[in-house]
Formats: C-alpha cells, sequence, structure tokens
C-alpha cells in the first residue's frame, strides 16, 4: 500500500478509537471504502459536529450541547440531591433504574495514578465548586450520593470526595453494596457477601 | 441524553463500523470527546479525505489512489501471472512472505450467498476481462493463482473462477493445502491432513 497515503492516514486515524489495533483498523476502512462510503462520510460529518457542538454542561459536567443540560434544567428533579458518577453510561444506568429523582454530577473519570490521572483531571474541583454553592441561582446541595464504580479506582475517588467534604455540612452516601439482585449465594464473591453482611439490615 | 443530540448522531455513526455495537459505540464517543477532540478531527479529515481520493485499480481492481497502483505499473514483476485474493490486506500478507513476484487481482470480497453477494457483486466480470485481454497495453495473463481463503465462501469463489475459465488456454493453479509450518500433526485438524496425504510430494 506504498501509494496508498490516505488510506494508511485513515487506518491510523481509526487506532485512536478506544480497543482498535492495526487489524480491526484495516478492516474498519476497508469495510468503509468498500461497502459504505456514505457511512463514512455521514461518521465525518457526525465527529465534526460533535467535535464543534458538545461540551460540558455547566452544572453537571456532562455532555451537553447546551450551557446547562436538560436533566439540570428539569424544574421536577431534587435540586438538593447529587448523584457522582464516573461517566454519562453510568448516568444513563442510573436513569434507566427510573429509582432516582435528583440531579447529577459526572465526574467524566476517576482518579487513576497509573494512568497518571489525578484530581485535576477530572471535575473534582468543579465538584466541589457546585457543593460550596458558588452556583448562585441552584439551590444548597443537601445530599451527595456517591456512585462511582465499585472498582479500585471507583472506591478511591469516591473516598476522596468523602474525605473533601468531610464537615460541609452536606450529607455524603454511598450506594449500597451487596449481593446482586437474582443471584445465588453459591456464585457470589466471598468480598461481597462480607459487605452484604456487615451492612445487613 | 435527549438533549444531546449531536453526540447520539455520533454514537449511530460510529455503530456503521463493523463489529462495533452500541457500548463500544459509546465508549468511542465518549473518549473521543472527553479526551482525543484532536484525534476526533483528524479522523473525520481522514475519512473525508480518503472516500474521495480511494478508488478501485483499472487492473488488479484493489484500493488505490492513481488510475494504475504501484504494484501493477512496476516493471519487475511477472506481468504474466495473477495472484487472486479476497482483500487487500490479503494480497498485504502474501507480499510480506517476499516469495511472489507477479501481480495480484483483488476481487474485494468472496461469493457468500448467505450474506447476498454474488458474482456481480465483486470483481469478477473485470478479472475475466483481464485474462480474456482486454487490456490491450498489459501482456497476456499466463498463470492465475487462486489464492482465495480456504474458507466454504473462499472455496466456492476459487471453484467458479476456476471454471469460468476452463478452456480458456490460461493455466488456473490454486495454493497448496497442507500441514502448517511449525505445527504437531497430533493437533492439525484431520481435513487438512487429508489432504496433505493426498498432495504429498
Amino acid at each position: 500500500m506504498a501509494d496508498n497515503h490516505s488510506l494508511e492516514v485513515l487506518v491510523q486515524a481509526l487506532r485512536r478509537l478506544p480497543g482498535v489495533g492495526v487489524k480491526s483498523a484495516q478492516r474498519m476502512a476497508f469495510h468503509l471504502l468498500q461497502h459504505d462510503r456514505q457511512g463514512a462520510q455521514q461518521l465525518a460529518r457526525a465527529l465534526d459536529h460533535a467535535v464543534t457542538t458538545v461540551k460540558h454542561c455547566a452544572l453537571c459536567h456532562t455532555f451537553t450541547e447546551d450551557e446547562v443540560c436538560a436533566t439540570c434544567r428539569d424544574p421536577r428533579r431534587d435540586h438538593g440531591q447529587l448523584c457522582v458518577v464516573e461517566t454519562p453510561a453510568d448516568q444513563a444506568a442510573m436513569e434507566r433504574t427510573g429509582a432516582y429523582k435528583g440531579l447529577y454530577f459526572v465526574l467524566m473519570g476517576k482518579l487513576s495514578p497509573l494512568d497518571d490521572v489525578g484530581p485535576r483531571d477530572i471535575g473534582l474541583q468543579k465538584l466541589f465548586d457546585r457543593v460550596a454553592g458558588t452556583v448562585p441561582e441552584e439551590p444548597a446541595v443537601r445530599e451527595l450520593i456517591l456512585a462511582t464504580n465499585f472498582t479500585a479506582e471507583g472506591e478511591t475517588t469516591a473516598h476522596l470526595i468523602a474525605q473533601a467534604l468531610k464537615g460541609s455540612g452536606v450529607q455524603v452516601t454511598r450506594l449500597a453494596r451487596g449481593v446482586p439482585v437474582g443471584s445465588e449465594l453459591e456464585y457470589v464473591d466471598l468480598g461481597t457477601i462480607a459487605h452484604a453482611l456487615v451492612d445487613r439490615r
């Protein structure tokens, strides 16, 4: 493919997608050029458009095209409750439960020293400002629900937030750890059972 | 994400890539928008550029930006030999061996009735025209090496080409089937051993 510079450039560009190696990138490039040139153009337009229009919500830091996202603008939601999640995908999972009617704060990441992600690389300062009440038109935050993932990084992030907000007067809670719905004890890992035992009610 | 139309459009566009489902597409979109907006713009440009510049080689049907690709233009290659492969990736694999000095013909697909891919959807007619000598400036094809994959679809494609060229005076050969280099008989499948036995030399 020595004379095929733009195909080579396309393969390299596709490799920047997470989880895509050389073989997958080649397969994608061949597929688009051979079977779906319209899809390729559509993807190019969608990328351009998203890059120029999508920004972060001034209140909850999630992706939005507006200054403040639709969730944060919703007057029927409890603006005194803030659920802290790592990504918009986690937020979407919480929303699908239909069990939560407060607002969110999306960190857009998690503390991960191994990947060189420190407190300044995720939306922590914005969260602390929000809790401190520097957003005048919003009511004070009453409760902060830490819903970061139950992984080492997620737990660390939750721990740091809880520590930082100690004595701020805001109630900080964490999603309950326990046995998943529909599972049999025999197949649940020991750490989960131990947590479920300690937090029994 | 009700107010996030362009993110939604981007996720849908990414799903057109082969092997990318909803979750992967979301992960890709979040990654690009959060960590690599430059990469997103680069990908958009690469897609646009490839779609407008990459076309099929007039001789071998592979992807190229020129009328005739560099391989087909190379005067040091044997223009009387034509190796028929399914995709540019297969061609690249053949090239890496360094064992072949003829030209190629890239079908850009394989016969696959289940996927609704018939003889007209791949470059078969162009191959037959080429073998029939309708390309005046090229020497006649002496030998056609069928190097389609050794799958059901690849074998069918090879069979159809061999049948169509019967009596055309062109020698049609197939890559040898046999035991892969470095493998132990105990772990080689029975079909391969049977073929290797029949084709012993």
